[in-house]
């Protein structure tokens, strides 16, 4: 019988730090929970280092886990728990090596669409942009410092697999990775209820390579940033809210920029 | 000095019931908290039957109470934290009555555009679905059986206070409203991931009067309903997420309509 990892071994003590930012960062490394996050990962499987599975679920994802030369370890109920960030644990984890991308490359090769976040607080938001993003043909996003960390649990789960499409480019200085940008032909457009461009009157700006900027879900973008930005652009309303939730927001802008760059 | 209610007296005992939906729909109210959703609440004030606020709270928003007649009970921060279902409860509560609408109204006098959910169960996209589509110009949002509940505390926090700014309509069985709509001249489009129909080519079927149906964060719009609308409608995308987070694809799909219709 195949000896089972438990709560206390190694191997799980190591990857229960991985649900920390810090214990990620320091090993380089993070977890993806559920099929969806774990066939994902396994389609680049040089960034796995294992696969930690519950023997319910190595069962019922045995076509998964029998095409993979990863190594898949069998663990318990309880270690699954203690790695799952969701109230109801997957049993299937995969154990990935963090896919942060040189803002310097990004500078180098602007894609037609990027996003990039300023102090973004939600994790669950940090996952659906990326899903967003990716959905909408952007080739990357970078998370500023003070954002939301894109490899925690629950940012992993709300990217529902977009953040194994996407480049992430995490902690960089955004002010001057902006004005790089910006030098290197990209426009840079931040999402501003207060702004002075309407999104539906943008057209030209959003046909070249366009760089969308978000803010804190309370405060919005930072004043230094909105700045540095080509245009700072709200989103026409014609009800009686005073604003969109962030990643509805997000969704638009990046939705209507797609539109235009077909 | 005036005595502050305790979560023993009889009347947060009361109010501790309205963060149940069975206590919410046997009481007739819901509670709202905080202060955006307590000003948007006494802007009708005919529609509260108290305020609930701790002693800081009262001082804090004092400029707001003043201005109102609806009664204001001060409350100990036990029993506000017992009203809420934040993490930092507010300290500030409205007592509302519920706002549904009778369906037949909607019928008789259909709005330029709508929504309605089935199934859909996360009560923050409850709440946020609400708010963009106040944003967009809707005039009423459907929440059919089995969705949630948007009078529960997430729900109404997540609407930001657009809950007092559209019609609600609860409960009403979605097939033979959405058939009376459509007699009515409402054309009904169904988001689909599969959809035959993609947003980008609609022009006209989005500048009469418009319902846009969502359904379940997994599982989509049922069948049976999908069957009932004129069109199923998917959003083009260009990436490789497969799909899109229901409150982005909802922001999508409201946002397209209000431009078709202006």
């Amino acid at each position: 019988m195949t000896e089972l990892l438990t709560e206390r071994s190694g191997r799980i003590v190591a990857a229960r730090k991985l649900t920390r930012r810090s214990g990620r960062d320091s090993a380089g490394l993070f977890l993806a929970e559920g099929r969806q996050a774990v066939a994902e990962a396994l389609a680049d499987p040089d960034g796995v280092r294992e696969v930690l599975a519950t023997e319910p679920a190595a069962a019922a994802h045995r076509d998964l886990l029998a095409a993979t030369h990863v190594p898949v370890r069998l663990i318990t109920e309880r270690a699954a728990a203690g790695l799952s960030e969701t109230v109801t644990p997957q049993g299937l984890l995969a154990v990935c090596e963090l896919r942060d991308v040189d803002p310097g490359a990004l500078v180098a090769q602007p894609p037609q669409l990027s996003v990039a976040l300023a102090e973004l607080a939600d994790p669950g938001n940090a996952g659906t942009v990326l899903r967003t993003a990716d959905a909408c043909g952007a080739g990357a996003v970078v998370f500023g410092a003070g954002s939301a960390d894109p490899y925690g649990g629950k940012a992993v789960r709300a990217s529902a697999g977009s953040l194994f499409h996407v480049d992430v480019v995490r902690g960089a200085p955004l002010e001057p990775l902006l004005t790089q940008l910006r030098a290197a032909g990209v426009t840079v457009l931040a999402a501003d209820g207060g702004g002075e461009a309407a999104l539906d009157e943008l057209h030209d700006e959003l046909s070249g390579p366009v760089l969308w900027l978000f803010g804190n879900e309370a405060r919005g973008v930072p004043a230094d940033l909105a700045a540095v930005a080509d245009h700072r652009v709200r989103i026409p309303m014609r009800g009686r809210a005073e604003s969109l939730n962030l990643a509805a927001a997000a969704a638009i802008c990046l939705y209507a920029t797609q539109l235009a760059q077909r």
